[in-house]
């Protein structure tokens, strides 16, 4: 293989494995990361350990302005994150989705891709183990790829075919696990609670700590993560 | 008709003529416009008294910076605007082109609709006198149409489809100006040039000044822009 490839990289568990596969299938990796208003910035601090750790070519924080537009509690102070619930998998699609936001992070991926004349893009979406996201979704992944291939110059003039690399799609958390602790991830560098304490503890009772928990515990694992009560 | 729509609004002739037509059909106008590190960023100025001229319910102006990825004359000024070209509707795509603006830019309006729970979305995408930019043809608008029904929660729970609206797609500059006419939009309000002066007169000579005085000659009306040299 080799060539460049962007990767989207929150400095959670998903995104951080995927940054590895990216690596293992040999491409020279360019991280991106965006603070957007997240409630839960400490993640940028996890993906720029990761990034250091993994060794990418290039890593960039993007700030964007998403909680201007409301409508998530990941963005939103005055929202709660859903606590406790005893299956994130089931259900409707919950208030911590934010609308939009994988859109636009690929937008953004595409872009300095273009740039940097690089035409492979990895996103660390799931769908087995996720929360019902339709951004996660295979479709809409899909549905992205032809987009990229009609939206820039690089694709229309024949230099090369945009792909979108989404290497853990279908696996569930502890298939992500067991990956991830093969290809070298150091999870203890990672994040994924959407409701830190101020100190960066994870809460350990969001959607994303309960199905991370889960996830080492049925890959028969230790999670590194520091939680509020453990 | 009626209901909410948001329309990506530069300032320029063809997104006043597209608020114009969204006003027409009976929409409340939610306007969108961008700080993206363009070095015509006059164009914010004409945007906003367009909006208010026009009376749009909300503008938002929201700032992103596409200069850090590289990679257009637009948002790297040690890169020449073009000047002088007898017709920019041939050729290749120019420098101007800018990496995955479009795209970018109907995300955020995405984002925006879902929040406010709009589903048509307008911009003033035009196919016919362009320069060849991708992100403004039929292909790449009908694809982000299908990705935005699969991106977003309103639309797989069920609440609506989004719908992207090109009223200026296929017509030509002078049909574009004619029409705007006779819907009242003040053109001695918006701003066309690439490369304006920083009294903010236009250049005259860069392929949006071009297309913009051929077509003002076309449709046989006077343009009220004031040019460097006249």
């Amino acid at each position: 293989m080799g060539g460049k490839a962007v990767i989207l990289l929150s400095g959670g568990l998903d995104s951080s494995t995927t940054l590895a596969a990216a690596k293992e299938q040999g491409f020279s990796c360019y991280a991106l990361s965006f603070r957007y208003g997240q409630r839960h910035a400490v993640e940028i601090a996890s993906a720029q350990r990761v990034a250091a750790a993994m060794g990418v070519v290039e890593h960039r924080v993007i700030s964007i302005d998403l909680s201007q537009f409301g409508g998530s509690a990941l963005t939103n102070p005055t929202l709660a994150v859903p606590k406790d619930n005893p299956d994130p998998t089931v259900g409707e699609i919950p208030i911590t989705y934010v609308p939009a936001r994988n859109l636009i992070f690929l937008s953004y991926a595409l872009a300095w891709a273009e740039a940097i004349n690089a035409f492979d893009l990895f996103i660390g979406v799931n769908c087995s183990d996720y929360s019902g996201y339709p951004d996660c979704r295979p479709e809409f992944i899909e549905a992205f790829e032809t987009l990229a291939n009609r939206a820039t110059a690089a694709a229309i003039e024949g230099r090369g075919q945009f792909r979108i690399h989404t290497p853990i799609l279908r696996m569930t958390k502890a298939e992500i696990i067991r990956m991830g602790t093969r290809l070298g991830v150091d999870y203890s560098l990672t994040h994924s609670c959407y409701d830190p304490t101020t100190e960066g503890l994870a809460c350990g009772r969001c959607d994303s700590c309960i199905l991370r928990r889960k996830g080492f515990a049925q890959a028969g694992l230790v999670d590194p993560m520091r939680y509020v009560e453990t």
